[in-house]
């Protein structure tokens, strides 16, 4: 399979992994590794914690595994460049996955907040990955910002509803010159495999890793998906057909 | 992952290939090894006529692979019983995937003499795979007449539709004491991904491997697929939800 | 619009009523009323019963409205046959709505069972509406039984799922020579709409009218629905696009 | 049915109709008057052009019918205005379908620049009437900037498939404090019925209605398919489950 390259970084896994709702830093921590993830998104609040920063951010801290801070909880363009230059400093990496969402109750991103953020935060040197809405134009025009990739989603945070978003996914895949990866609403490893068979560039998951009942495991099962899919992307589909094709002869035997 | 019994046969992967629309043997024979499949379909119209047996069956001659020979072209279960009957001589085993389908269309089965078939094979001591709809009425009944499996469809034969029977597979698996097969529609590894996750026994693919453009790679992909969606149902998936659950915190680090 | 003709019967109505589960018989007799149905479904346990008999049939008891009595309850052919049997007698109609469900959690309908009291009950003179699986097959083997109509399923009963057996529905309706009316699962006026699109000849609704909070109301928007599917049909709908087309001129009219 | 009200005028109908892709201005008419809609939409740079003007135009200055020009065409804020402001002078109305889509392929709207122009009609005192994508997060700031109402996408514009951002349109309709009028995509009589049960105020149709083979028929199918998406929401529709739900009772009638 073809790697992924993103602002010069390669990357031979396509699954990112998210970091929260875990049972326990040692249940997130065997999850990571076994779905063999180069990137993990971290919320800056509990590295900022210092409590319990080193149990989390421990196991996370090995030569193969990318750290990238979410800006989770910013309401704005303003709060979100400041997150990133505070986690910039806290984690030593000036990649930021970009979450500005001022909505509690979905979650969903806020476009006009997040193009601004992006254009401020590639200007000041970041590498910007921003979660938004499956919105095409807004996808072009982060794009011209200056982001690394963009992040569209397939339904909303947590919903584990899977590609309700497809259509306007289609279309941003087509049209879009930095990778894109599926954030939010994967909740099945199919879901995993469909967004990569569509030619997503990489999928990021979460919720359905952390909240199963054998993370480990789950993350394993997803990791297959994802690479079942790409591998699918690159060996070319068949397309759908509206009458039935027989795989079998039709004429039978019997008369031959 | 738990391995399948099928009438006191085990098996290790949950992937039957379909060997018809290959390029070339060679070509199926590669799609094969790739798939890691243990049981693979083949027409008895093909196995009989002695031209081309050598090519297609010798390298599906090997100790790991059981060979699954299918009735299709049989109309009514006379034909179809008479057709296993050759079939158990020509190729040596008792199992057979019992296809009867009068319409050449859609290729759609015809339930009651599949009904009447299987209770006749069974009779005479083979192994019995019908291929059917998505009945779960007939499912159970079939169960009754002696079927060591139940094979129901996707969606119709080579239109990769996926599982637009979703609603009634889910009650076959449900209700069904024997395993479920599900069989015919399969465009895509997420397909297949879909089918395990919701509890499905194995799945049988022919059409979306042997027409891509890298049938190995395709089987390869399918055979991840298959794995990942084992997986996540031994794991559990969690539910679909509403609302947003979110993965961050969602109260500013700002304000802590 | 042009009328559906069943049996020799002409009916401007393509909406059918079942008349279980209403709060009361008055709000049933309400909601037939509003919708102009001109064929209503009653259940023969609930006729034969003397003390309710007249509260519920005397409403239903006018010129305009063919009494259809179901055989629900009845577990194979023979019950069905007899308990179509007593509805003539009771009812004073040879018309009679098929239903054999053997399982008692999903009401799922017996293929076999049906196809053989359809063949008893044609030749008894009945005209029989089946409730069946949206199975192609089986439609085309009822129709050579003497079949007057097929009743596939859109979903289960009573689940409001709407139609997800469409890819099934479709080809029946392109095979059948019979009336084809969607049975079962419709639960909003847009699933009747949906249905009446695709081409079939009608739909019998009854869960989502009896338990809404105002069934006359409701049963009024589903007879709307019917006759703009209706229409719809019988003016061509345009197909689904890839890509967008413009209902507005793309071109700038500040260029012009 | 209740009526909607918008910027103070009230409607009965809550079927919006585009004027575009007809065969002849007197088609156009016939579908207007047999949809029984109040509010049509026109291009402006159809109106701009004298010659076809009139025969455009004089079958819509009728008493009972709004006119809404759109700004298609535009492909930013201030291109927007300009357009507004033309056809306040050409219309002799302040209302104005705000469209800005840069993109010539899917004609899909562009967030941040409507976001911008709508401020500014509203300051100007137009009745704004925006289309964007299906987000929620924007229909909000729209609110915020003074917008009449909302006209999110179910799918891009002409392709007749349908509600694709359901869940969207759900959340949208859930928190707005405007009207939400469904736009593009919409291609059939069901989903217009299907927008309207979930809870939106009204919808817009062009191409489903202009391009079928009697748009005058098909014009009247969505009439009667809105009103009876609107009175089953207004008469509360029940919701689905996941088991059937018998109708008829289901102990034998025979046992009784």
């Amino acid at each position: 399979m073809q790697p992924l390259h993103i602002a010069g970084k390669t990357f031979r896994s396509r699954l990112f992994l998210g970091t929260g709702k875990f049972g326990s830093p040692a249940e997130m921590a065997q999850a990571v590794q076994a779905s063999g993830t180069e990137l993990v998104t971290v919320a800056l609040k509990r590295v900022d914690r210092e409590t319990d920063t080193d149990a989390l951010l421990a196991p996370l801290r090995t030569a193969s595994l990318g750290l990238l801070p979410n800006t989770s909880g910013a309401r704005n363009a303003r709060e979100a460049v400041f997150a990133a230059q505070l986690a910039r400093e806290a984690l030593e990496t000036n990649w930021v996955k970009l979450e500005i969402h001022p909505d509690p109750k979905y979650l969903l991103p806020d476009a006009l907040e997040t193009l601004k953020a992006t254009e401020a935060l590639a200007k000041l040197g970041f590498v910007v990955l921003p979660y938004i809405h499956a919105d095409p134009v807004l996808c072009k025009q982060l794009e011209g910002a200056g982001t690394a990739a963009v992040m569209p989603l397939g339904s909303p945070i947590g919903s584990n509803k899977g590609l309700r978003t497809l259509d306007f996914l289609e279309i941003i895949i087509e049209q879009s010159q930095v990778p894109v990866i599926i954030d939010a609403g994967i909740g099945a490893p199919s879901d995993a495999a469909k967004a990569m068979e569509i030619g997503a560039d990489a999928v990021l998951v979460n919720t359905a890793i952390a909240v199963s009942q054998d993370p480990a495991a789950m993350a394993r099962a997803f990791a297959l998906a994802v690479d079942a899919g790409r591998m699918a992307y690159e060996a070319r589909l068949a397309a759908a057909h509206d009458h039935a094709q027989a795989s079998s002869p039709l004429t039978s035997f019997l008369k031959d």
